[in-house]
């Protein structure tokens, strides 16, 4: 599921993609409650990308481009002088996707679905009650993104025909964005890439990995200790998107046509620094996330 | 906006698409209030949407596939074992696209984005805000077709690339669409449509309207009487979707292609008789509706 605003216009104009932002499923939902969104988290994550987005434009008062009725709340009334007033800010090369957390992985996991074999009636229901599910927390993400002031629009992969196989891309859409990114970082709910599950108190967070140029990667550093020097990489069973092992491989994809890919913990001062830019030409001693890059 | 589900399986198979029935804004919603759902009908339509897909195979326990949480509701939890012993009936040749009635026309006639001007700030936001009250809807309404036990995809014409150019559509798809209609309807809020707007006491009626091949249409019956034969076409200034009109200039570009649509009140006893596709062959005295039709 993806978020892109203004696709159309960027196209046109041949702007280059800045950055491109995943916004982790356990970051911005509370993982152990079905459908629940991490309003709190959310709103932060929302208001660092309108910063990062927007620097230069910015104005002090948010024009929230949401004016549906929330439920439970008040109608959101817009006043259009507002509007003629202010510049609401160019941001048409950022694209923000997101994971799914508590929405999503109950239903793909119940039927199966993330297996394939849409013929049986159970994926095929569970197909349907996956998407809803999906569809529900994008929809959710692009208002809080929308009262930000930021125009986003959601975009999903599976309505722009895009396919899979064996959990690969099979689309030339997706050579044409590639192409098209400049940076790109992944945020989960711990602090970047461990060597084993953040759970294990042992476990240490991998400063540097390096991908070459046969895809194959790396830890640079910490220079790891003992006996095991590999990175343990366990799927937990719920997850039906495959666990960290196929978002460090994903990620050193990127990191190998030259784009460098930061995984930092979502609504923190690390996840500013990272947005900012900043670490393209140093690394602060005090900045805790784990950078994927390409050596040559 | 359309819903269409196992677009990519159809493809592959080259199902034909059997039927495409349009859910008028006005039908599925309550148009005096802001964002409100009709939910009475869209239950009514929805079921009558089950019996017309899935003739032959229906089973009388209707299988939900919505098993996500509802607002202020409880939780849908599946018993996977009905699915391994029940059929999720075929529907892959059913296209269900719907208006917008009280969700999106308000922040489409504040920002005037329906006139184009995206680079205007105003128009740009009322873009993102339209926007996000009809992908409510959408969702809305997947949601209701799912829990009927109908396999149904949201899918936004936007996400698809799909473009307009003075309100024409300009996109290879739609003929792909077009050429594979077999019939096609159209309900609204009242039975079909009449010789001007149907508050006038004098209203009439039109049960047939032929379609040249020029594309221009003309009333078949009743004769109208008097000296206005011509159909009063009015245009609400709310509507920013081109009013009757456009809309049924679209139905005669669809009649055009050999292809009857039929323009009955949602949820009654016409609307299931077109849905049974009996009024290819004869139109019942006691129906009411309006058909549209090419007449070589």
């Amino acid at each position: 599921m993806e978020l892109e605003h203004n696709r159309q216009q960027a196209s046109k104009t041949n702007k280059p993609v800045r950055c491109i932002v995943k916004l982790g499923g356990a970051a911005i939902t509370c993982k152990n409650e079905l459908e629940k969104i991490n309003e709190d988290n959310l709103l932060s994550v929302c208001s660092q990308l309108r910063t990062a987005m927007m620097s230069g434009s910015l104005s002090d008062k948010v024009l929230s481009l949401d004016w549906s009725k929330r439920p439970g709340g008040s109608d959101t009334a817009p006043v259009v002088e507002d509007f003629t007033s202010q510049l609401v800010p160019e941001c048409d090369n950022f694209v923000v996707v997101h994971g799914a957390g508590s929405f999503g992985h109950f239903q793909a996991s119940k039927s199966g679905v993330h297996k394939g074999g849409l013929s049986q009636p159970l994926v095929k229901a569970g197909f349907v009650a996956t998407r809803i599910s999906v569809t529900s927390l994008n929809l959710e993400i692009v208002r809080a993104l929308a009262r930000e002031g930021i125009p986003s629009i959601g975009m999903s992969p599976f309505s722009c025909g895009w396919s899979t196989c064996d959990r690969k891309m099979d689309s030339a859409d997706l050579t044409m964005i590639t192409k098209a990114i400049n940076s790109g970082f992944v945020p989960t709910d711990v602090l970047g890439v461990y060597d084993r599950p953040p759970s294990d108190p042992n476990a240490v967070l991998l400063r540097e990995i390096a991908v070459r140029e046969d895809g194959s990667w790396s830890v640079m550093t910490p220079v790891l200790q003992g006996t095991s020097k590999e990175v343990e990489i366990t799927v937990a069973a719920h997850d039906t998107t495959g666990g960290m092992a196929t978002k460090i491989s994903e990620a050193a994809m990127i990191a190998r046509q030259g784009v460098d890919v930061y995984i930092v913990k979502a609504a923190t001062s690390h996840s500013v620094t990272a947005l900012s830019g900043r670490l393209k030409d140093d690394i602060p001693e005090g900045w805790r996330g784990t950078v994927i890059r390409f050596v040559r």
